[in-house]
C-alpha cells in the first residue's frame, strides 16, 4: 500500500449466473464442483467481485485460493472480516454441496467466523479449505480454515445447512 | 437478471485507504463515522468492490445501505453468503467503533450470520442497522440486523469485539 | 461461599418426564408453556436439577427465573458456563416453541451464548428472558438474555431451530 | 425411562470450589487438569450436579466421560441441550485452560453449539474431547465434540477465550 491517495480503478467481468445455475440442475454437488474446478463452467459473479476461485474439490471437501488486494481493505487497513467470510461461507457451502446427489439442494442457515489474524496484501496468496463434520438427512455441518502459504491460520469458521 | 448469457463488465474506483487509516488516529469513532457518512472522508475500498455505504451512525448505533446486484451472486442463484457477511460485519464493527473515543482501536473476534431469507437483485434496495449490546471495558457485543425496503428481515447476526 | 472445605449435600426430586411428553402431544406450545408457568404439568427433570423454572410465556417470548447457587460453579470461582447455556437455551427454544401449534416439533439445531459479566453466588435472583427474531415455515431464531434484578447483563444468545 | 409417573430423587455431594480456585493460583493449566484427572483436587461442583469428569489432559487437549440420566432431560423427551453445553464449554474451557502458565487465567468470551443428533438415556457412556485451533497472546480458540463410545458424533462446538 502507498501513501499516494490517487484514486485506483480495477474492472472485472462476470457471467450470467443464471448458466450454472441452470447445469447445476443436472449434476450431482462432485460433478459441478470439478466443472468448476475445471473451467467448463462459468463461476459464480462473486468469484469475479472478490476474485478468488475453487482450485479442489472431492465429496465432503473443497479449497479456494485468494490472494489479498487493496481493493479488499476495510477502514482500519486490513483485508474487511466481510471478504473473509465470503472466502469461508464459499468452502462451507460448496463442501456441504459435494455431498448433494443430482436434484437435491441446500441452505445455509448460518455461519460463525473467528478471525484470529489480521490479512493484509502483504500477507501474500491464501488456501480457504472446508471438510464436513456432520452430514445427516436434514442437516449438514462443516468446518473451513484459512491459511497463508506457510500454514499459519488467519481465520476458521463453521456453518449448519439444510438440505433440500 | 436475463438469460442472456454473455459476459458484463463493471469498473469501480477506491482510494487509498491509508487516508481514512490517518485521519482516524485523531478522531473518535462517532466522529469518523460521521465524516464517512458525509463523504469528508473517503469510504474504505471494500464499499467501493462490493458497492455499499454508510448512511447514519451515532454512538452504538450504525445504517448502512445496500443495493443487491447481479454481480454479487453465488452459483444457487441468490447473493452470496459471504456479500451478507460483509454488510452485517461492516454494520457491526462500526457500531462498536462508535463507541471508542480517539486512539482506541478494536478488533473483531468473531462474527455469527443466521440467514433467514434468499436475497436477490429483485428484493430492491435495503438497509443494514447494528447496535451495541455490551459495551464493557475490554469487550463489546452488537447485533445486527439486513432488511428490505418494506422491513422484511433478511438476514442478522451478532459479533464479539476486543476494545485495544 | 464460605472457605470451609467441608462436603456440601443436595437432594432433589424430579418427575418421570413422560407425563409432560405425553400432554404436550396435544396441546399447542402456548398452552403448554402456561400449563408448566401455573405448575399444571411436572416441570423437566432438568429444571429440577438445576433449580430454574418458566414465569411466563406468551407467543414469541418466555421468562425463566434462576439463582445462582454454590453448586453451580465451575473451577474458577463462578457459574459454570454451562449453566448459563442451559438458562439461555431453555428460554430459546421455549420461546420458539410458543410459536407451534398442537402435534407440531423444533429441534434445536444451534445455540450461541456470549459471556459478559461472571456471574457468582452473590448476584442474587436472574431472570433469563427469550423472543422470537424470525419464524419461518421450517426454521426459526431467537435471542435471549440473562439479567440480574437490577437490569445488569451478564449473558446473551441465540439459536436457530428447524421446525418439523 | 420407565412410565412410572412417581417422583425420583438423587442426592450429591460437592466440595467448597474455593480448595481448587486456591490450588489453581500456583500451577500451571496442565498441572491442575493433570491434579483433576488424578482425583488429587476435588473437582468443581458443576461435575458434582451434572455428573461428569476430567479423564484426560495434555497441553491443547482434554477429554471427559459423562453418562446421560433421565435427571438431564428436557420437556421433549432427550437430554437437554444445555447439559450438552455444559460438557463442550467444559472441554473448550479446559483445554484452554491447558495452554496457560500459572499465575495466568483465562475468561469465556462465547461458545457455540451444534445439536446433530439427540441424547438419551439410551445412548450409553459418552466422551466430550476438545482441542486448540488457535493460541495467540489475548486470545485463544478451541473446538470440542460430544461423540457415544460407538464414534457416532452427537454435538460439536467451538469458543472464544480472552486470556488474561
Amino acid at each position: 500500500m502507498t501513501t499516494d491517495a490517487g484514486a485506483r480503478t480495477r474492472t472485472f467481468t462476470w457471467t450470467d449466473p443464471a448458466v450454472t445455475v441452470a447445469a447445476a440442475r443436472s449434476m450431482s454437488g462432485v460433478e459441478l464442483m470439478g466443472a468448476l474446478v475445471r473451467g467448463e463452467l462459468p463461476r459464480p459473479p462473486v468469484c469475479d467481485l472478490v476474485d478468488f476461485g475453487l482450485t479442489r474439490a472431492a465429496e465432503g471437501e473443497v479449497e479456494f485460493a485468494f490472494e489479498p488486494r487493496e481493493f479488499h481493505y476495510n477502514p482500519i487497513g486490513s483485508v474487511h472480516g466481510g471478504i473473509i467470510a465470503t472466502l469461508l461461507d464459499s468452502a462451507l457451502g460448496c463442501c456441504v454441496h459435494t455431498t448433494l446427489p443430482a436434484g437435491a439442494g441446500y441452505t445455509t442457515l448460518e455461519i460463525k467466523v473467528n478471525y484470529v489474524k489480521a490479512v493484509t496484501a502483504s500477507t501474500g496468496p491464501m488456501r480457504c479449505a472446508a471438510r464436513i463434520i456432520h452430514r445427516g438427512r436434514r442437516v449438514a455441518t462443516a468446518e473451513a480454515w484459512l491459511r497463508a502459504a506457510d500454514g499459519t491460520l488467519y481465520a476458521h469458521g463453521s456453518t449448519t445447512c439444510m438440505l433440500l
